[in-house]
């Protein structure tokens, strides 16, 4: 059995730093790779060697497989981890780096292939009777036929061009009355756009979650599930909240998706880490959307509630060991939430908001992990995605993990640029987020702007209160209310000697 | 049942901030006291409202318990919570708070001075079986009657003075052949140091281990153990790592301390949490020492392990909440480590080395706790317990959280004063602590200062990387081995750009 010795992480920021740290605490030693850009970034700091890939447009380093490659070789690399995004679920890149003799950390490239095209995909789970969205298998122009199957269905039901993109072509369609009308519409608006005037059609989730299921897989035919998250509170169709357990999944539902999802896994003969997503509709039925053959940025929600280490997983199954546990050892203990700080202004739409981390001080206490990096003093770069940091919280139960956030959230000190630090808190904080009854459109039926009133943190009143003790040390019984408008406990603000 | 909305922490540091971490995330609103050494101290910034108390000798400031009680009548405050050390094991001063109408969250007075004597304690605890050392009941003077109880209880044995203290008049006996004399002597001695001739005889515990069990009370007579943590490595008599669960305890053994722990704790009527010591020998036998009446500085071990926030449950039971579990929802869920980073010099018999924390950056990462009461630049007082921080690991396994504390404690930048993170890489890493045979003879038994090599960390090694990530950016294909000595992966140390 391979034993890895050196790894090389083919990713940057805060992933870049989570893996290598799992390495280290493995006794693997570790090589970075940079852009230009990333030169002076934690993740290069932290490696035991530093390799620059070139400038940073992606295209000319992090994406730059083949030069990967051959810097493993120069290093005498064991295995490579290729993160999130860039080459993590490219099949002919993983199979560059198997040929070469170094071992991916990942599942196989046939694997990360058949996942990688949907309609493989559906092909490849048909016979695990894993739920599909219900709809047309093949395109169709025939208006009753058309009819008829949108009746087998059940309505609301959306038409789509087969040919079609962006929303040409797409028709909701509520109840049987309007469907002739609609479908004609569809039709002849897919023939003008495309040259193509036949649609599929397929039910159309109206209250839509977005919930996962991690899964494990070995090479020795072992495949185990570590239970759901819950990512459905989004921003630009991008996750920014995410849980585990969710709030309305029962254990028998778990178990349904679970053993769905390991259906999933086998049909396309998985291992390593993976996630299958699922789109939940308002009745909880569940259908596949699709399997993302990488570590998921959210995992370390399930982390935090199963106590595995998913890197430290990964990276075992990479060297051939069989999964050290069994579905029946796999346990929920509490509650975790992660939130998405991003270098983004909610109140501009989420566009992102580069400069620099004039403050960058991360909460701290039980509970509480922050996976990041940057430091204080560092630009965020423009060539990257903006997301600064994860910030994820444990709890015994839900409600403990959501105030545990919301305290977390009122230490962060980050000032030089706006976060979703402060939509966060708006939506962990609003009823339908508490209640449980959200689903992927919470920003635009919720959010605007206004919402975010402005509010003191905690490092500002601190430093608030430094001042005063300084201030007021001396004037002896001395009240002193000045808490500053804040959505945590209001109460009065004093200093006082006596 | 009263609702705590305001609580005053009756401490200092690290803990002081625990406690209102935990009580902002429960929605109280909290009080700092502080002496003007501590004025600028995180706890301070961090509480709603801060009173100074006084100047900084304990008795001008945290110790004035009248001086608390009314800054809690002239705040509204509902519920003192003391901590450790302190007020926190006086019954008086519980007392008094009780009779204030204040809630103390603690046990009782009544519980605390019974423990707080170990005759009492010793007495209280008689009907309920729990295991003592094995020792005369009285004290002893005639020779033959002493050698048949030495017999009793079996060799090696402690003869000590009945009067005594300091070790005058003690002995200890290996075998039955020596007894007469060494009895002789005993008596000798003791006649002349204390006028008194009168002895005990109890067992010697030749390899003690200390082991400790976390009890949880309520009001309302359910109490639980929440398992063991494994203290035994020391130096000045003074805990300096602690691992839960123990090494060497069985699920047998562990359900027997716990039954005997909660006897302990029936014994004195206990609420609130609490722990009760046993001194553990080299066949594994226990016999209780004495119980401290309040959190423990190591309480976080247990926490990690269980998923239970005990100062959230303190407050709840202090409350006068029904525990909301049973013992059977107790489980263990991996292993934590801590060790404590006192601002002590190893090499110097590991005395206070008092001064500024010039550079004071944090490990980080999955399963890394940091509990500390300072930031950079601040000076460590002279006046109080010189710890730093608590760091705490958890893994799936034990090896697993003491592989994450050397990449932890190696991540950890303190510089301006020396620490026992160094001595805690050394004793972590030595054969005695991971084969899990060790006492609380460890320091003494292993330790010298020359094991403490002098090692670069991480941080170190990132700044020489970043260096010469600038420096050699230009240079291709330049290899520049420069690695460190480091007892961590020895890798070599190469910046390149290819």
């Amino acid at each position: 059995m391979p034993n890895i010795k050196k790894l090389l992480v083919a990713n940057r920021g805060e992933i870049a730093l989570r893996i290598m740290r799992t390495a280290r605490e493995m006794g693997i030693s570790t090589v970075a790779v940079y852009s230009e850009a990333d030169r002076l970034s934690p993740h290069v700091k932290f490696a035991d060697e530093a390799v620059c890939l070139g400038p940073p447009p992606s295209n000319q380093s992090y994406l730059l497989g083949d030069k990967i490659i051959q810097v493993c070789k120069e290093l005498n690399v064991d295995a490579i981890h290729p993160g999130y995004g860039f080459l993590s679920e490219n099949a002919g890149f993983a199979k560059k780096v198997t040929d070469a003799g170094i071992i991916f950390v990942g599942p196989s490239p046939e694997s990360i292939e058949v996942m990688g095209s949907k309609l493989a995909a559906k092909q490849a789970v048909a016979k695990y009777n894993i739920p599909l969205v219900p709809g047309t298998e093949e395109a169709i122009s025939d208006i009753s036929a058309a009819k008829k199957k949108a009746a087998e269905i059940g309505y609301p039901i959306l038409i789509k061009a087969s040919a079609g993109g962006g929303g040409k072509g797409m028709r909701i369609v509520e109840s049987e009355v309007e469907f002739e009308e609609q479908m004609q519409r569809a039709v002849s608006e897919a023939q003008s756009a495309f040259g193509d005037g036949a649609v599929f059609i397929e039910k159309f989730i109206t209250s839509p979650r977005h919930i996962e299921i991690q899964v494990l897989g070995d090479q020795h035919g072992n495949t185990v599930y570590l239970f759901e998250r819950e990512c459905s509170i989004q921003r630009r169709h991008q996750k920014v909240i995410e849980e585990a357990p969710s709030a309305v999944v029962s254990p028998e539902m778990r178990k349904a998706m679970g053993e769905a999802a390991v259906g999933v896994a086998k049909a396309c003969n998985y291992y390593g880490a993976g996630t299958v997503e699922f789109i939940v509709d308002d009745q909880l039925n569940f259908y596949f959307l699709e399997m993302n053959t990488r570590l998921q940025v959210e995992h370390p929600v399930t982390e935090m509630i199963t106590g595995k280490d998913l890197v430290r997983e990964q990276i075992r199954i990479a060297e051939g060991n069989p999964l050290p546990f069994a579905q029946e050892d796999l346990k929920i203990y509490g509650h975790a939430v992660e939130i998405r700080v991003y270098a983004e202004d909610p109140k501009n739409n989420f566009l992102p908001d580069i400069g620099k981390l004039i403050t960058y001080r991360r909460p701290q206490g039980p509970g509480i992990r922050v996976d990041d990096g940057f430091e204080e003093g560092m630009d965020i770069p423009i060539y990257y995605d903006p997301m600064i940091a994860k910030l994820i919280t444990h709890g015994e139960n839900r409600q403990d993990a959501i105030d545990r956030m919301i305290r977390a959230i009122n230490d962060y000190r980050i000032t030089g640029i706006e976060t979703t630090l402060d939509f966060c808190r708006f939506a962990l904080q609003h009823e339908a987020f508490t209640s449980g009854m959200f689903d992927t459109k919470f920003v635009e039926r919720y959010f605007t702007p206004e919402k975010l009133e402005p509010v003191f943190s905690d490092e500002e009143k601190q430093i608030l209160a430094a001042m005063a003790v300084v201030f007021y040390e001396k004037e002896e019984n001395r009240i002193n209310p000045k808490t500053p408008k804040n959505t945590l406990p209001t109460t009065n603000w004093k200093n006082r000697l006596i």
